[in-house]
């Protein structure tokens, strides 16, 4: 062989697409003898069996489900063609704190060595969305992805952050910082789960709900207007008919908006969001992700409103809906003055830590009217403040007030 | 409106695609005033500029080419419309031993966080394989995953692990067992970079273009084998011509065989790699990762051999081939007792941790002709001991008599 001379320089492009798919179901009392959906779902992945399954339990779950560990053994071994247990169901804390000890991190991971756990075995974890992160980031970098099923216990979970694509813990004082994008296996939400939640809790998922329905689908929103009071009153029927529609328009716009991993620097989802992460952090996680976002509807709102973009009437609706359904329009912490010259409200850390977390320009969503969102590229330092003083005096006014 | 009964069970489908795209480009001196190359692929990523980028250099890559830091300073500070440095480069250290400090992940994340670098900005690393599959992991799971430029310094990263899609570092003692399949932004080789190598280091990454040959391209192999003292002799043009060719094969296959991220138990670029993964642990890595594959490649082709698959004329030719280039086809740990019952050869921790890193079936590549690849589901351990004895004997006798 002769060789040519070599020029300066030569190129190769290399391009190739990667096809995804999960299921997500829904179904009551997953780990009861007769339920067949866990063994059907990881029955039908086309390999031999058993399939080795390691379970990691959120330890608040395990708290009001006493008995919970007995039954998933159970369930596993009565099926023992199926799967088997690779080790005993592993605990581990649960809220959002468990996403701030990397060490957990390393724990599981460990286990996944121990009990030999390979990429056509399953990490299953059972908990709050908290639990699912980060059991889903150990799972997805232990052997570049092991299969992954989440079985969400909260409302949040169940309507939002499980049906997704990410995964994550917190580190150097960022949320999520640490994280990929990581399909799941499959996601099977149990309604029962839900009657064990708290009122806090049980209502706080519902944000996610208003959001999704704001900037996608006015229908969605009366839906929710209509039902506010079942939802408080935590009626099953109607919640389980929340979580279903938020879940499917949760996937739809990860499946169907063409940016499934993110790659530019829209994300729609995240309308009511920077100024929520900033919230949880400002009130050390004493208040819910999901009453965080509650307020950032309400702010951005409200922005949207002063910034002309939305009708007062419908302004009013949203921040009505917010209440009706239970929640505060405002805590101390979002008035709270900011350390940085540029930052006189502490909570615009948030938009800067959206800016560098997303990457290239800023892109916050804001509403045109109930059911379509709009994208802006800056926010203004004296409406952001305007809308918290008029959400402060919304909190603590009556209603009527607020219509004023 | 009504809600309906609620059914036991419903489900969702999910199914999306992901497109992945990169360019591998091939240059000499990448970081001189002059060269175009670096400059033009940063910026013509849509965005305005300056984007923020961060350099992380290989110490051994460091040693052998004084003055790199400054280059690459002054290279990014002549095009400041283009790019800007987010701090001075980073020096981390090389070799495999890099791959075993997970605190290494950590710092490198630090200082993503702490200079800010964002999803649109990038993390560049020079330096070899380890280096690169260290820094690349860290910048996948950094924000869910930074932009990340491979400049890879040796052969085998040039035309080997530089231009796949996986990162990943050794934990537990299993080699890449934490790391994610995270298609880099480019990959930039130079092959100023391989002209400091030594010897070892030059002809190490041969052995995967000798595997590739072996199990896609004849032709490949007969390009090899012609230009084997040239080769030896480190010329530069066919060192070029078979970087180029293989790292062809190797972004054809990850593109073009339907499971870039290796999600079934497939898996031919690893012929010969079963044994060179445990030969690296039981040297203590004092063998390179290609001399080691080198070895791998040589007991595999003898065990087709033996096993009634390949010619011996052919499997002479391999292995000649192999020793031409400078290769050993041996060293004493291949023949080490192993400790547990099962493996009355150490080496065979290897196959044990194939069949878990890749799960489900054990699925091994071996040769039925050069240029054709074979998979098989088992191995015989009676084959693989008398395999290496025959190593052992080829080894420490003239070639002559390896043709006997």
């Amino acid at each position: 062989l002769i060789l040519n001379d070599t020029p300066f320089m030569r190129s190769l492009n290399q391009e190739f697409t990667v096809q995804f798919s999960y299921s997500v179901h829904f179904t009551n009392g997953l780990f009861k003898a007769d339920n067949p959906l866990l063994t059907e779902v990881v029955g039908s992945d086309g390999s031999k069996g058993p399939r080795k399954i390691l379970f990691v339990v959120d330890q608040i779950v395990l708290e009001k489900t006493p008995g919970l560990l007995e039954q998933i053994t159970a369930y596993v071994e009565q099926n023992p063609a199926v799967f088997t247990l690779a080790a005993p169901p592993i605990v581990v804390p649960g809220g959002e704190a468990c996403k701030n000890e990397m060490r957990l991190v390393d724990q599981l991971q460990e286990s996944i060595h121990r009990y030999h756990i390979d990429r056509h075995s399953y990490v299953a974890a059972v908990g709050g969305g908290a639990v699912l992160d980060l059991v889903g980031f150990a799972a997805a970098i232990a052997h570049r992805g092991i299969r992954h099923i989440r079985i969400p216990t909260t409302v949040l979970a169940q309507n939002d952050s499980g049906v997704g694509v990410k995964n994550g813990v917190n580190n150097f004082n960022k949320k999520n910082f640490t994280g990929t994008f990581s399909p799941p296996f499959a996601v099977l939400n149990d309604f029962e789960f839900l009657r064990t939640l708290n009122d806090r809790d049980w209502r706080a998922g519902i944000s996610e709900a208003i959001k999704v329905s704001l900037i996608k689908d006015a229908a969605f929103f009366r839906f929710i207007q209509d039902n506010a009071q079942k939802l408080r009153n935590r009626e099953m029927a109607a919640m389980e008919e929340l979580i279903y529609r938020c879940a499917e328009m949760h996937l739809q716009h990860i499946g169907g908006a063409g940016d499934p991993f993110e790659k530019g620097s829209s994300r729609p989802l995240d309308f009511g969001h920077w100024a929520a992460h900033t919230l949880e952090q400002l009130t050390d996680y004493s208040i819910r992700h999901g009453e965080a976002v509650a307020i950032g509807i309400a702010l951005d709102s409200t922005y949207s409103y002063l910034a002309g973009m939305l009708t007062k009437a419908e302004w009013q609706e949203i921040l009505e809906l917010i209440r009706a359904v239970g929640f505060d329009l405002y805590v101390p912490e979002l008035a709270q003055p900011g350390t940085e010259p540029d930052q006189p409200l502490a909570i615009l850390k948030g938009l800067a830590d959206f800016r560098e977390h997303l990457g290239g320009e800023l892109t916050i969503m804001l509403l045109e009217r109930i059911g379509r969102g709009v994208e802006v590229h800056e926010m203004d330092v004296e409406l952001i403040t305007r809308a918290v003083r008029m959400l402060e005096a919304a909190q603590y006014t009556s209603a009527p007030q607020i219509r004023n």
